[in-house]
């Protein structure tokens, strides 16, 4: 049984063809943005425009799904909800295998109406052995295979991240936000009002997913308690699963029910629900995402003495007050490490004990290849935090910003004598834009990046929580 | 007396020429950096390099001081310790106001001789009644008047924040970070060692001028406690001061102790002097500059009710859980409120009882001169959050980025119609270029921007403990 629903998710990840009903001529229009969204990833398969009266000049148009001459897989629906079922009962006679409803005024309406063709749509599906996705959804978006959830998704490959999201919102800002990043995702799915495929079936088959390493789940309730704990457990034994759960607050409780009308639950509950099935609980996107990057590159700090690097004595210092303050152990450097980092480091303004503030020798990475090292071997040391004040990087009035490029590519080749896990801290300062080459260099390189000491220490601290 | 300290720093802050020692022919020289920053900012008096055997082929350059045909009000030193009594003895002779001592090697480094050259450059300068800043700092960046600590410190009038800074990284950091916003500063001091001018000197002056409207502080400890706590109390009085404290840790004092070598104190003492005095404690320099820049701008919120405005379900609703958490309140808006938005607000998937979830209702600028007035009158809220994400700000594939800065320009025109504070949250998620223009725009307008709903909370949950 198991088997077989991995199979099935597995061929709804991989359609050979997709429908968009309602994609009309308008090209800002929500089905028109499904296709250009496919197209733009480079989806193999053939795209439909389904529109009874308009015409695209970019897609091969019909009225009708019965009009389309060969077989189709996926159908993308965005029309108003009371048309929804009889596009289901074309979905049953054209065979498709899944649907994703992106309408709402379902049951997430709170009316007897909506809840009325919500559960007439899974009647019909029921019957007819079509899954559905939503509705009050976006959808699968999968780099890999080209499905996407808007026209502008973007194109990173060999993600191994991945997103199963209650919040379309959360869905597209989750990924651009990675995107933004040049961090790539496996899969990510947003699922909405979860009238048939939902959190349980997407954890089962992601927790099997050979592109997978992390996954994240924005939810906010469920109808299907029992089964998502299980499907949380049997996947977190797997992989890490971050959870960040929507509506944990009596008022974000009814904001909920207005979103997705979903049945909540305390945070406490969450909590212990995280606690007993070995997931993480995050308490935003930023979190979540900085969580699932440290998770897929480096994992966890084997235990809590850091060893603090910094190329400025007064971050140095308040950096030091966040580490302590956040539970970790700033030791003093062993006497040997002081004494093989004191050959390069001994100018006034530097410090070797920890953190170790080198100043301007920052900019003689001739001594990198045996300074790195020595920071690695000290004994007392689990893990290492990079604190990079932008505005060593961004002297543009002297230095270039190839300059500036180069010099991230040298610390990069340092840090790479070292041998246990480092965490880079790239504080936003100045010159936005080259802050973010220098993020992407450092991830492309295999190292998180974080925007604040505090950013960085929380990640840390709750990616240990699974051990 | 007090009155004659104002004058003289106010002398010092307008100086009519300045010369550079140790400022060499290498164009990222120290010496010359200053040279340059000061050129950059439009200093409109003369600029002397101060070299024994280079010439720079930019500036009017003479071997030493007493070289220089003219008088010299300002000089910024950037030589070995051990040279800089000499230059010191120079100065009194010319009659010089301020000299700046970049160079390091003095009293931090711990060592007798450090000590001993401090000492020496203290009581020749206190002999020739020349103050001193430093040594061991950057001094003065003021665009106003063109002083600055480095080649290239932006260009933005009008500023309301001072910054004075005992670190040289902190006071470029938080000066870069600012200006990468668009956000001016009045003045910001480095004063490293204070062998003479120092804290409670810069306090004085700045609670009196003019020009300046919030001041920063950021301090690893202090030998003049006493002086300090009634220049703190008088300035807090006087204006907003907000307090980033170096080394409120033990491990943290540590590193303080290389790095400034200044007697420090723990937190809890700094949260007393805080209470005591009305200064408002920040914990890093984000936050200092988020709380500065909320106060110059709309100040801290009136109450706690707080109403939430968002064009995303799923942001609304943890952003909901967020506002909880932080100690403030989210009422149900008040009947009315809500019939006069379910005028504008009634398409599945928006919700109007708080958060308001204006979804695609964002688009449609027309409701926006009933809408935003009918949010401002509910007699329930106190401020409001407006979260932005930026995912609907950036459709590029179907709107181009004049639309994207039009619809920001717009929402802008919306929220002027409200009275109550305004609070913004433009999410990082995609296009972080476009989101820096989108920042530039809310914070030239007057509203607040944060990176993320905690930033924003903290924010004005610190503004509230100076009331």
């Amino acid at each position: 049984m198991k088997a077989s629903l991995y199979e099935e998710l597995d061929k709804i990840f991989h359609p050979g063809c997709m429908a968009s009903v309602g994609a009309s001529s308008n090209m800002a229009n929500m089905g028109m943005g499904f296709l250009f969204g496919y197209k733009k990833l480079g989806f193999s398969g053939k795209l439909y425009a389904i529109h009874p009266t308009k015409r695209s000049d970019h897609f091969e148009t019909y009225p009708g799904l019965l009009d389309v001459p060969g077989p189709i897989d996926e159908v993308k629906v965005s029309i108003p909800a009371r048309l929804v079922p009889g596009v289901m009962k074309d979905c049953v006679k054209k065979g498709v295998r899944c649907v994703t409803i992106f309408s709402s005024g379902f049951r997430e309406s709170g009316t007897a109406e909506g809840e009325a063709l919500e559960d007439e749509v899974v009647r019909i599906a029921g019957k007819g052995g079509v899954r559905v996705i939503g509705p009050n959804c976006m959808g699968i978006y999968c780099p890999e295979t080209g499905m996407s959830i808007r026209a502008d998704m973007p194109k990173v490959d060999g993600g191994k991240i991945a997103l199963i999201s209650q919040s379309g919102g959360i869905a597209i800002s989750f990924s651009l936000a990675a995107g933004e990043k040049g961090v790539g995702l496996s899969k990510v799915v947003s699922y909405g009002n979860e009238c048939d495929l939902g959190a349980p079936e997407f954890l089962h088959y992601l927790a099997r997913d050979k592109k997978t390493e992390v996954i994240c789940l924005y939810i906010e309730g469920t109808r299907r308690a029992g089964e998502l704990f299980s499907a949380l457990k049997d996947a977190a034994e797997k992989k890490p699963v971050v959870i960040l759960k929507g509506g944990s607050t009596d008022v974000g409780n009814r904001a909920v029910a207005s979103h997705t009308g979903a049945l909540t639950g305390s945070s406490e509950v969450w909590n212990a629900i995280a606690r007993q099935t070995k997931a993480i609980m995050a308490e935003d996107t930023d979190e979540m995402l900085d969580l699932a990057i440290l998770l897929s590159l480096v994992g966890p700090p084997p235990g809590r003495r850091i060893g603090l690097l910094t190329i400025s004595g007064g971050f140095g210092v308040f950096a030091t007050d966040q580490v302590v303050r956040a539970g970790f152990e700033m030791p003093l450097l062993a006497k040997q490490t002081q004494k093989a980092l004191f050959k390069f480091i001994d100018a006034p303004g530097t410090s070797i004990q920890n953190p170790v503030d080198m100043a301007a020798k920052f900019f003689q990475p001739q001594h990198y290849a045996e300074l790195f090292p020595a920071f690695d071997k000290d004994p007392g040391v689990d893990a290492f935090i990079l604190v990079c004040a932008m505005e060593y990087l961004t002297i543009l009035s002297s230095k270039t910003r190839e300059w500036s490029t180069a010099m991230v590519k040298t610390l990069i080749n340092g840090l790479n004598y070292m041998k246990k896990p480092v965490y880079i801290v790239l504080l936003h300062t100045a010159e936005e834009v080259i802050r973010l080459e220098h993020e992407h260099s450092f991830l492309a390189a295999g190292y998180p990046v974080f925007p604040t000491v505090n950013r960085c220490l929380l990640a840390m601290q709750r990616s240990m929580e699974r051990k």
